[in-house]
């Protein structure tokens, strides 16, 4: 969900220009581990301050994309929320007002994501990544921009494109 | 967790004889659906209302046995939570209370269970065990009295014993 539906990082820039006047750019975190982006462990502070989750901005072509893939794959929306408590409602009502065309059927919070079971994996996360034994897609995320060991997406119209060909491949693998 | 952990018959009993004075006997729910124990659609009406997953009594046993369970086993509390946004906070809390030494990284609230991918499941729900690969385990309940086709455990102490004998199974099975 983070950093792949809901675009964390011009979350913080956003929060950070609000408590601090300081407009920094798109590529202000590019390379940086998430918890170092901004000084005086303001990430840390601004996630379990109240609204950060609410009220963060999509990633652009997330809606489309998601309702596009729903055609063809069963889609879960997985997120690691566990972690700050808060975040479970406000996460609950985004994903209403965003995606209200995904059932609370589809919806997972969790701690760990080593459980999941899917063909698939959109994730910013090498972490949740490296576990999976299914297919991983690697988003593009500023914090993960040095990462090689994954297939990486670096747009909604990319992620498409590549599952598309997944299923396509695994269509003609059924047929042989 | 409800059914397994959190005694959510126990607190039906409890809250209609708070609203009708009528004393229900632990038996009284044996064999019908979850929906269908109580008139008028109380048991939808209380699920959705606030503290009642947040004051759901304990299982018998079931504290000490996940303790000692978490000896030998990856415990994950899976709980198809997402139909009752309400519950989500309640649960955490309760979970909380009554199992501090679980961690956040092994709780997940979901709609279905059909994408979790352990080694054994312990649920009430046939709906549950049916779609798990795993090996699975259905910890009886009122409703699921006339179920057969799952290795049916009637208390912790059963799931317990049943649990470390496919761990001793599967030790023998690695050695050979």
């Amino acid at each position: 969900m983070d950093g792949v539906l809901a675009d964390t990082a011009a979350q913080f820039r956003e929060w950070y220009f609000r408590e601090s006047g300081i407009r920094l750019g798109p590529n202000a975190f590019d390379g940086l581990p998430e918890d170092e982006c901004l000084p005086d462990g303001a990430v840390r502070r601004y996630l379990y301050q109240p609204n950060f989750f609410r009220t963060t901005p999509l990633v652009p072509g997330a809606q489309e994309a998601i309702a596009e893939l729903m055609e063809q794959f069963d889609v879960y929306i997985v997120s690691a929320a566990m972690e700050f408590p808060n975040s479970l409602a406000e996460k609950l009502d985004w994903l209403r007002e965003h995606f209200p065309f995904i059932s609370w059927h589809n919806i997972i919070f969790c701690g760990t994501k080593a459980i999941i079971n899917t063909d698939y994996m959109v994730d910013d996360h090498v972490k949740n990544l490296d576990r999976f034994p299914g297919k991983t897609f690697l988003f593009t995320a500023p914090h993960n921009l040095k990462v090689r060991h994954h297939q990486r997406v670096s747009s909604w119209e990319e992620a498409i494109r590549a599952l598309k060909t997944e299923l396509a491949f695994s269509y003609r693998g059924n047929s042989l």
